[in-house]
């Protein structure tokens, strides 16, 4: 019971301050709030081969720095109004200077996530009922940021199984498609580069000048790969692009990153005519907080890795040829792979999990004996894993594993 | 110089593998990088008064977690599709049991911060071109998703200085106005409660009571109570609420919580058509990572603190009434206050700024001087502060800090 007096109360306004009100609201069991109160992960000691995971982890020296700015608005101490100026942090060079130069971009803004980024451009760009053309291995966020938004999205095709290859010329063809139909041409086209399931690089180049040619712009969805492997958007004649934090740039979540040539400056970062500082599609800032320290703070750790991005592609390449000697392993999208996130399709897995008696959980409970994580549980037909940042010797333990399994058959 | 070889070359797909390009991207210099290396925040030791600062400083106990989840996508380990049904961490228990009770709501989703849970519900029940009543106290981002979404707006006024109360009436007012003028009524009512510049809090249950005589929903901004005071949406009336994480939740940003009625279901959480687990107007999932352990693991400490809220008040009425003795200082906003956040009028300081050598950035340097922050630099006429879980020693230190300064006058 809570002792509560109605001495401030504001002329019948702040009506909750009546006692009776409180006692009902505040009243928690220590119960419902004990499981808030010993929250811990324990995973550090396996290995996760879960593809969202693996860019996502912060180097050790960033960790440290991070207790020192994970109070709410703690980037805000030197705000002076607009988010994307603060000097302290160093928001202002990182956005203006050193992003850009590292996409080969005019311009870049922070946002909640690859996704956010997303929408605030089918948002600026296009209206409700207006059509965009993605490819068949968009991320399922792609289709939501256009329905959100109200738009009709017709998709490019890949060439199916095995390789899901996106077809590139498609794009051609669908334009034409739509124009037809509706007398438009679409407003936007999509490419993801590379995708969540395959890992497959559509040319992206190829897409852009096909799209250009009708003056449609290009945003590619780089979410797994900026951060893991150097990009440059001008090369790719990237309109837009847009890069996850927590995905691939080694930041805690949510964070993303949006970068915009200049031509479309005013369309995507239009001030408001109220306040003439603040940018309407960001809600006047992006993200407030912790995130936007660790992208920065992780940036040089990730600028060295992205160097060395062949070593990653060589590590997956050595890993998809072991796992192949697995009888009936297959390595589904296009080959040789050329990222660390590849799909393998095991029949050896699915037939063991018909007798196993844990059934189709089988897998993830073996694998976890072993210290590995990050398949879906329940998943044994296929599944898709990422390699990247582990060690050889890691790499070494996660195929003795699957060898292992896939001798209970 | 970078030894990239072309070897894993996708048939040209990948054209920024070329090595030429590579080497012209990932040129930053030592000295670019070094200010992302040693990021501090360096302000343990201060006194810091910023209304958006108080509310957001977690707990030690909490901190102690934040390394084992500050990873990208720490929270999603094991998530089957669809993040508010999360049960490791708590995710589930939190946003469908224990959220709803603090509030006094049928449903909640979190959000990326308060300001993204408005527009939220803008873009979710209004069209562009519609119209919204608003409170003229309103919080910036209020315009800016209103802006983003295209709608009129049209604003209640307060009763100026130096009360600056919303005219609770006004809202009847403002409706009839907007059907005698559009033909059709607003679709939506903001309130903010309270708003962040007096700490005033309007009336809301009145307030949703005349909306609700239109049949028009009311949406109450309680970005600065819900956290830190006793909140409850039924008892204010209210359709939709939402919350700021990081501002009064004692949580990392960016995260924010939205509460709505069971009526607007439908509307809020819609599903994809093509993605049936998939929520649209939240892109699939609301914020990913550490921003949401850091909510839940406050949450106990919130609750806490939230049982003491009288006290809190207390100390305001203590500090404005000891503010009130240094000559012509006064505190604007409805008195006496009901809120930490205090707005002054301070006419001494800005004298004694047209005299001092450092200008009208005396009253920064004199306060830091003093182991104070959180009044913006170069403000001196007026100002608004916090004094949210400051102890008595800390009020009185900021107090004899205004009185000494005052006395160079």
């Amino acid at each position: 019971m809570l002792a509560f007096s109605n001495s401030y109360k504001n002329n019948g306004a702040i009506v909750i301050n009546r006692k009776i009100n409180l006692i009902i609201m505040l009243e928690f069991s220590a119960q419902e709030l004990s499981k808030f109160m010993e929250m811990h992960r324990n995973i550090a000691e396996y290995i996760n081969l879960n593809p969202i995971q693996r860019g996502g982890i912060l180097p050790d020296s960033v960790k440290e720095i991070v207790l020192e700015w994970v109070d709410g608005y703690s980037i805000c101490d030197h705000c002076e109004g607009v988010l994307s100026e603060i000097k302290d942090p160093p928001i202002e060079t990182f956005i203006a200077e050193i992003l850009p130069k590292f996409l080969e971009i005019d311009e870049v803004r922070l946002t909640n996530g690859a996704r956010e980024g997303i929408f605030a451009i089918l948002h600026s760009v296009c209206k409700p009922g207006n059509s965009i053309i993605i490819d068949k291995n968009s991320h399922y966020s792609v289709f939501l940021a256009a329905e959100r938004v109200g738009l009709n999205v017709i998709e490019v095709e890949n060439n199916g199984y095995p390789e899901y290859k996106i077809l590139e010329d498609q794009y051609a063809e669908k334009i034409e498609e739509i124009k037809n139909k509706s007398g438009s041409y679409p407003e936007l086209a999509v490419v993801t580069y590379p995708d969540g399931n395959y890992g497959n690089f559509p040319d992206a180049k190829k897409i852009a000048e096909i799209c250009h040619e009708y003056e449609i712009p290009v945003l590619v969805n780089a979410a797994y790969a900026i951060g893991r492997m150097p990009i440059s958007a001008r090369k790719l004649k990237a309109d837009f692009i847009v890069g996850s934090g927590h995905k691939s740039m080694a930041s805690t979540g949510p964070i993303g990153i949006l970068g915009i040539n200049d031509e479309w400056k005013d369309v995507i970062f239009r001030k408001s005519w109220r306040y003439k500082n603040k940018e309407v599609e960001f809600l006047g800032c992006g993200p407030r907080g912790l995130a936007v320290v660790t992208l920065m703070a992780s940036f040089p750790h990730v600028l060295e890795r992205v160097k060395k991005w062949k070593n990653e592609v060589e590590k997956a390449r050595y890993f998809v040829k072991e796992m192949e000697n697995i009888p009936t392993v297959k390595q589904l999208g296009v080959k040789p792979t050329s990222h660390d996130l590849n799909f393998f399709e095991t029949p050896i897995f699915y037939e063991i999990s018909k007798k196993h008696k844990r059934g189709r959980f089988f897998l993830y409970r073996e694998l976890k004996k072993r210290g590995i994580i990050g398949i879906k549980p329940g998943l044994t037909k296929n599944f898709k894993l990422s390699t990247y940042l582990l060690t050889k010797d890691e790499i070494n333990r996660v195929l003795e594993a699957f060898q292992e399994i896939a001798s209970l058959h």
